[in-house]
């Protein structure tokens, strides 16, 4: 059966039953962490439990890392961006470590952003390095992919799309909230990921609602396409991409088509003054929460509940 | 005045006009070279020399770090790509450090790749950490930017751009040589950096030739959007663009506005079929040769050869 890690600002806990068991290890980084592999045993056995509520959790994902972020992978998201899901290509982009933060962290929104947009991912975590050029089918697949985490990827929407590279608009610091749970899968348990349910909620209402049986592309078909350049080390960071209901829709084509006539400031300042009438965008105070288990419980990532907060 | 650093696979060494002397350091990483500036002095002052051409060189830049790259960022280049100078934005994104290979390596096709393109760029090197928030001015940049290489910025056209995102098309394994000289600037040398003048060749015909003067945002502005929501430590590089002439031309604008109307996989087929016959993409055997210098030869980053080579 799985198990549950979580993270405090000077201890890693392993979720029981009874509460939160400490484990005693060393280990400061999540690639240390999944090492001591005797220690979160030891603790899955303990009985010295403390009430989950009693600690406030930080992301069981530790920085510096690679965090490597895959584009439009849903079909429901494909087509809100005005893609073909037939179409579209398997395509990676990088956020900085700099940008994880909390389960339970606010979301800064920069002073220059205007258009705040939250996306629900399930995130790899990986438990070895996986060197590119490595061979990979789904009996292997579960050698390199160790645990699974609730990943927030905040998009600063009027930095991303006319930069066109999502790098800068994904990355601000608070732009990737992780957790709570580490999740630590067991033998066979990949084979449960396409059943895991995503759930995002602002406010209380659901804006995001789908299961991973809607990816394009799977785990092992990105994975596979990730080691063509990418090598990956223990403690790394794989977001699988967000179904629809995000804040941001794509114009429709015609008027895409429109804007290719006219120039790029002036098209991005029609399309973003419209945008700023659309009340789905992240404000001052929102409480965004993120789900991911399956329906039957045997995996459940917890919940993630962060408050958007307005820089200055 | 500017000193020459060189790397071979097991010492650092300082060009000096009789030679290389070997830096006496146990320094295995760029950043700790850089940490130990005595014995860099030392071996400027060093008489038992070394002729360049028996040593074997290597990236004086060492893996991982990060690897940052900026867009469009010469007017030339900008024109090449189909854009407007005066509108096109501030972009980052980013590479793999894996795709870092030597002064004198081969470049490496992936079998899968059919456009292979090359791109001069003078890349920064960080001798400190630059926490994101910094305040940057033209009289502290120097304490952050320590050093100058020549990279060459290569590309697979093919997989670049129909993805949009340029992580991929960039990162593959020799995709970003460096070296041979990383130039560490002296007090006040970095105000000459408008003057370095950038020539890449293939088979000794002139491609790109630019001076940095033509770059659209200098390195205080650039770090000063960098440092919005990256961190950087030292070690890490940062590619400041490429000027025209690469082999990659944007359809001219009527036909882009043509190519928004048919689907994107039947866009890039027709865009692709055209470029299969230009004859100034890459090809087996063809020797790239990077030089970036000031006229006067103050500073002078060396000359960087590579050799295509087609992967299987």
């Amino acid at each position: 059966m799985s198990i549950s890690v979580l993270r405090t600002a000077d201890a890693w806990w392993v979720l029981t039953p009874d509460g939160a068991v400490r484990i005693d290890t060393d280990a400061t980084t999540t690639a240390d962490l999944l090492a001591d592999r005797t220690a979160i045993e030891a603790a899955r056995k303990g009985s010295d439990t403390t009430p989950v509520d009693d600690l406030t959790l930080v992301s069981p994902v530790t920085t510096p890392c690679r965090v490597v972020a895959q584009m439009t992978n849903y079909v429901s998201h494909v087509r809100d961006s005005g893609m073909n899901p037939a179409s579209v290509p398997l395509t990676f982009f990088r956020k900085s470590s700099g940008s994880v933060s909390g389960p339970e962290d606010d979301i800064v929104k920069p002073a220059h952003v205007r258009l705040l947009d939250y996306e629900i991912e399930i995130g790899l975590v990986f438990g070895a390095t996986l060197p590119v050029g490595t061979e990979l089918d789904s009996s292997n697949i579960g050698d390199y992919i160790t645990g699974l985490v609730i990943t927030d990827d905040v998009s600063a929407r009027d930095i991303q799309l006319p930069r066109t590279q999502f790098y800068e608009g994904k990355s601000y610091p608070t732009f990737t909230p992780v957790g709570p749970v580490l999740l630590l899968l067991e033998e066979g348990e990949f084979d449960r990921f396409h059943d895991l349910c995503l759930t995002l909620r602002v406010n209380g209402d659901v804006r995001q609602h789908s299961t991973a049986a809607e990816m394009i592309y799977s785990p092992l078909e990105t994975l596979r396409a990730l080691t063509r350049f990418q090598r990956m080390d223990a403690g790394d960071l794989l977001l699988t991409g967000t179904p629809g209901g995000t804040a941001l829709k794509a114009p429709a084509k015609p008027i895409e088509i429109l804007g290719s006539l006219v120039p790029p400031a002036l098209k991005w300042k029609i399309f973003f003054g419209k945008q700023a009438s659309n009340p789905r965008y992240l404000r001052d105070g929102d409480v965004v929460e993120l789900t991911i288990s399956t329906p039957d419980g045997a995996l459940d990532l917890g919940i993630q509940r962060t408050t958007v907060r307005h820089g200055h």
